[in-house]
């Protein structure tokens, strides 16, 4: 027995939920994400005889078991760089987030095998470096180191990614709040949804946005919902990447006259969330978004759940 | 006697003292502004037996004393425009806080002014009316309704402008900062300062500049020093701007190695702040832009005062 793995239990199993998250938060396009309570992916990992990453699928979703292919790969690939190898993982995923959503699903994979691999290693590594890691699994999925899902995947609640180089990610401690979900199942190329923004702005919408990113947090931070509901306007991107969603419009304004607090595109779409203060509300801003959709003919899932707080969970 | 009158006590003289206020936080360009302790404008304000608004200058500066060309004068045009005439007001100001120095000097008059007569008037209005009557004060200075000098003048501490049209402040419950400043004697139009801007900024910039606000806001909040200290980062309005004023990366690279957080362009500038967490590294950031200003032969005045909480403030 070598000498690395000392202090490591070598037949323990950790099993994870990694959940869903939301990141471009209305006004807060790249700094801020949020996690939820459902869906979450399943996974499991272990110490494997075999040296490197092996990884299985159980789910129906085909995806690549190659670990440099893998976005769950990719990012445990990152993490074994920088410690001695001599073990192997074995890492068991079980998607319930769909590929495509717009709910962080790269991000979960990448993020729960980083989180549930460090447990293995008996947290050797703080939160901050199990982001940088999982963010190659972002990089893989995207072409794009980004956190705005990473981060509270692996933080939980709303967080904030203050700058990306270098890292420096603020986890926001926000009142709860109910999150209504659909996801019309359309494809919308995050390569896309990113081509089609401009690459300049008019300051005065600059300034305009700034105002409503420093009133969320403010809102936030000191639990004043009105103060969130009104600053949760985005005068640059949505109108730009709106247009990729059919029915975003109407969704947006049924589910603002139902009383939720507001909303937007989850991640680079097509999945729209909306915030509530309560779950009646939520819960009509589901049947309104189904409703549309229904209308539209348009197939669609969706989701009531809560922020989630707490990040990738342990599970027995 | 005019029920007009009733209840208000006709003999009585207001005497208030008005703060010194820093807008264009940093990042926060036209949204965040802070009330100091130092200097403040001294004002007195009666009823009055002759009709409309009486003002007599107790100071050096022979400000314009016809109501409508002066900021304090525009400012209670206002607010008398909403409440039923039949008496003037004799409001008397001594000026402390110097015109032309990009601390808040016209903002200390109207805000002041409204803050004083309101409160002969037994506070008919509420905060933010009395920030809409003192933003013609403003429009009158500088041609533009801004309130980021206003609304920290009259809420105290740090306060967020989230929206102008309509009027939404948010006051942030900010931890006491020590703040240097430093006013050289030379003339920076508000004007130039502004048409030197660009209309468009870049994209990747604006995430920049959203992402440090949205730091700032969590950083004062949270009580986070280090966090306020790395979001006091302006990548948009002041490498623009600070050309204007010469000495001003010297400067901010001294205050920086003498321990301070952080600061910028006051206002439009001239005057220069810089935020520290104690009052001995405040101290030897004075020294820090005296020494700077003395080699470069510029007349100069500093002041380290900390962060006012209470804005307007009545004396006695």
């Amino acid at each position: 027995m070598n000498n690395i793995y000392k202090g490591l239990d070598l037949d323990r199993i950790v099993k994870i939920h990694a959940p869903a998250t939301v990141a471009n938060m209305v006004c807060g396009f790249d700094i801020l994400g949020f996690a939820v309570n459902e869906p979450y992916d399943e996974m499991q990992i272990r110490f494997s005889d075999k040296s490197g990453i092996t990884i299985i699928n159980d789910d129906e979703y085909n995806l690549p078991t190659e670990p440099e292919k893998n976005v769950a790969g990719a990012a445990l690939i990152a993490m074994m760089d920088e410690i001695e190898t001599g073990f192997g993982f074995e890492l068991t995923i079980k998607k319930n987030i769909k590929p495509g959503s717009g709910v962080g699903s790269s991000a979960a994979s990448a993020a729960g095998a980083v989180v549930a691999a460090n447990r293995l290693l008996n947290d050797r590594f703080d939160k901050e470096n199990l982001v940088r890691f999982a963010m190659n699994g972002e990089k893989l999925a995207s072409g794009v180191k980004h956190a705005d899902n990473i981060a509270p995947c692996i933080y939980g609640g709303v967080t904030l990614i203050r700058s990306i180089f270098p890292l420096d990610i603020v986890a926001l401690n926000a009142p709860t709040l109910f999150v209504t979900i659909v996801h019309p199942q359309i494809e919308v190329k995050t390569s896309d949804a990113r081509s089609i923004l401009k690459h300049k702005v008019l300051l005065k919408d600059a300034i305009k946005q700034w105002g409503n990113i420093a009133g969320l947090v403010a809102g936030l931070l000191q639990s004043d919902y009105e103060l969130i509901g009104r600053s949760l306007e985005d005068v640059i991107i949505e109108p730009v990447r709106s247009i990729l969603i059919p029915g975003f419009d109407l969704v947006k304004q049924k589910s603002k006259e139902a009383g939720a607090l507001g909303g937007g595109i989850s991640g680079s779409g097509p999945s729209i969330f909306m915030l509530s203060k309560d779950e009646a509300t939520a819960l009509v801003v589901e049947k309104e978004m189904k409703s549309i959709y229904e209308k539209l003919g348009l197939d669609h899932h969706t989701y009531v759940t809560t922020m989630n707080h707490h990040g990738v969970q342990f599970v027995s």
